[in-house]
C-alpha cells in the first residue's frame, strides 16, 4: 500500500515536468537551473513521508507542496551562494557566475514569493496553517543566516549560540516540512509537532554530521573542498570545544592557526586536526550528534506509531544518519 | 465622518510605532531604517483610501495590510539598490553601503517575508484573495525589474514594451494596494477591478511624469541627479519616439550621444533635451501621461460612486499629478 518515497523518483519526476513558467526567460531561467542540479531532495521527500505516516497516497496538492519546500531551499541556496561568493554549486557554476549577481538575487526573490504562490495555489483545507508553517520558518532561516554571518566578528560564542545558529539556518527547514506534510494529511497540531520535533533533532544530526565531516572527512568522499571550516578560519562547535579544553602552547598553537590563511593550508589542516583530537572535540561532536539522533528516533516512534509507513521513515533516517557527504 | 487620510499622519504613525522586531539586531534594523526613511507612503494610502471609500473607517488589520504594501515598496527598493549599485536613498545611505551587500540581501528577503506574515496575520475574512493578489503582483514587480534590467542590452525595444516595463515595475503595485483595500472592505471584485485599474492608470501616469522629470525636472525640483537617464543612456520612450522622429544628423547626433559617458555631462543633457523637443518627445510623452489620467479619473468616477470619500481619492490624485519630485 504505502509507496516507498524515499527510494522512488516521483518527487524528481514531479518536479522536473513543473518548471517555474514566466517572462523575461533570463529571469525564470535561473530560477529552473538551480531547481534542476539536483541534490537528493530530502526535505520535499521529508514531506512527502509525513503525509504518507498520517494519511496514505499523497496527491497532487501534496507534491505541489512538496515542491514549495525544494524552491525555499534553492531560494536560500540561491542567495547564500552570492552572500558566499561562492563559483560552484553541485558542480555547476552557481546562479550569480553563470547569469550576474542582479539576476541572482531576482530569481531568488521570485523563486521565495513562487514558495508562496505554491502553497496558495493548492486547495488543501489547512493552508492558513500551512502558510503560517511556512513563514515562521523562513524568517527563521533569515535569522539563522544573519548569525552565521555575524559569527566571524563575534567576540565570544557559547555553545548554545552555535547550536541555536544552526538550529534556525538548517534544522528548522526539515522540521517544518515534516509539519506541514503531516498537517497536511489533518494530523492533530500534538502530532504535527512530534514530527516538527523530530525534523528538528534530526536536522542538528545532520548539521553535526556536516561539520564533522568538513573537518575530518576526505574530499573524495565529501566531494568538496577538504578542511574548508579549518582553512576559513570557522569557530564551529569543534573549535569552541577544543579552546576550552586545551591548554598552554597547545591552546596558543589552535589560536595561531585561526588567526592565519597560508597559500598552502595543508600542514594548518593536519595541525588543527590534531589538536581537536588530542582535546577529544571529535569525540565530543559525536557524542552531541548522537544525543540528537536518540531523540529524532523517539520522536519517530511517537509520530508514525500503528504506521506502515514507519519502516520507510527509518530508512530515511539511517540513510541520512549514515552519509559521508 | 470619513478622515482625510491622505493628509492626517495616522499611517506613519502606525508604521513608526509598528517596527519589525526580532533577533539578530543586524537583521531587523536595516529592516527598520529602510522602512523609516520617510517617503510619502502613497500605496499605503491609497489602499486606506480604497477601503475608506467602500466601508468606512479603516481599523487594526487594515492599517497592517497597508503596512505590507510600503513592505513590499521598501524590499523593492532594498535590492534594487544593490543591483543598482546606488550610495544614496532620500538622502541617507543605502542599506548595502550603511551595511553590506550580504546583510542588505538577507534583510530585503526578511522584509519580503514579513509582508507575507503581516497579512496572514490579519483576521480579514477574505486573507486568501488577498494573499493571490499580493503575490501576483509580487511576481510582476520581479518580471518588471529583469525587463527594466534586460533594456541596455535590448536590441530593439517597441513601445509597448517599455509601457509593459514600467507597468509591471511600478504601476501594478499602487493597483494592487487599491484593489486589496476595497477587497478588504468587501467590495465585489467587479469594483475592487476598478480600483485596480485606477492604480495601474494612476501608476502609469506617474511613472512617465517621473521620466517627463528627470530628463527635463531641475535637481532644485527634483532632488535628484539631473538628466540622470541621459547619463545612463537609458532608453525611455522619450528617446524611443525621438528615435523614429527625428532624421539625418539630428539623428545622427542623438545616437552619438546615446554612445558616449562623457565626464562633465552638461552639454550632452543640454543637447539631449533640444533634440527631444525637436522631435516633439515631450509633448507625445505628455499626451500619454494625460490619456492615463484621463482613464484613473473615470475609474475614479465608478470606484467612489456613492462615496463621501471621493474628494479625499480626488485630492491625492491632484497631489500625484502635480508632483514636481
Amino acid at each position: 500500500m504505502s509507496e516507498n518515497i524515499v527510494a522512488s523518483d516521483s518527487f524528481e519526476a514531479y518536479l522536473i515536468s513543473h518548471p517555474f513558467l514566466g517572462k523575461p526567460e533570463n529571469l525564470y531561467n535561473p530560477m529552473n537551473y538551480i531547481m534542476q542540479l539536483g541534490g537528493k531532495r530530502m526535505r520535499p521527500k521529508l514531506l512527502l513521508l509525513a503525509y504518507q505516516s498520517v494519511n496514505g497516497h499523497p496527491g497532487k496538492d501534496v507534491y505541489q507542496l512538496a515542491l514549495s519546500i525544494e524552491a525555499f531551499h534553492n531560494f536560500s541556496l540561491l542567495h547564500d551562494d552570492i552572500m558566499d561568493n561562492a563559483p560552484i554549486r553541485r558542480g555547476k557554476k552557481t546562479v550569480h557566475e553563470e547569469w550576474n549577481t542582479a539576476t541572482a538575487i531576482l530569481a531568488g526573490d521570485n523563486l521565495l514569493i513562487q514558495c508562496y504562490d505554491l502553497i496558495l495555489k493548492t486547495s488543501l483545507p489547512n493552508k492558513p496553517e500551512l502558510l503560517n508553517e511556512f513563514s515562521i520558518m523562513a524568517t527563521q532561516v533569515c535569522e539563522g543566516q544573519q548569525m552565521d554571518m555575524n559569527l566571524p566578528t563575534q567576540e565570544h560564542i557559547t555553545d548554545e549560540e552555535y547550536l541555536q545558529m544552526i538550529r534556525l539556518k538548517t534544522a528548522v527547514l526539515p522540521a517544518c516540512a515534516l509539519k506541514m506534510g503531516a498537517l497536511a494529511a489533518n494530523a492533530s497540531m500534538d502530532r504535527a509537532d512530534v514530527f516538527y520535533d523530530f525534523g528538528l533533532n534530526l536536522g542538528m544530526a545532520f548539521q553535526l554530521q556536516d561539520d564533522f565531516l568538513d573537518t575530518f572527512g576526505s574530499s573524495e568522499e565529501t566531494g568538496k573542498q577538504e578542511g574548508g571550516d579549518i582553512i576559513e578560519n570557522k569557530r564551529t562547535l569543534l573549535f569552541l570545544h577544543a579552546m576550552r579544553t586545551l591548554t598552554g602552547s597547545d591552546k596558543e598553537e589552535l589560536l595561531h592557526w585561526f588567526n592565519e590563511k597560508p597559500d598552502n593550508p595543508s600542514n594548518k589542516i593536519d595541525r588543527v586536526r590534531t589538536l581537536f583530537k588530542q582535546a577529544q572535540s571529535d569525540q565530543f561532536l559525536m557524542n552531541l550528534k548522537a544525543d540528537f539522533e536518540m531523540h529524532a528516533l523517539a520522536n519517530i516512534d511517537i509520530a508514525c506509531e500503528n504506521s506502515s509507513n514507519k519502516a520507510h521513515v527509518l530508512a530515511l533516517f539511517d540513510l541520512l544518519k549514515t552519509r559521508k557527504a
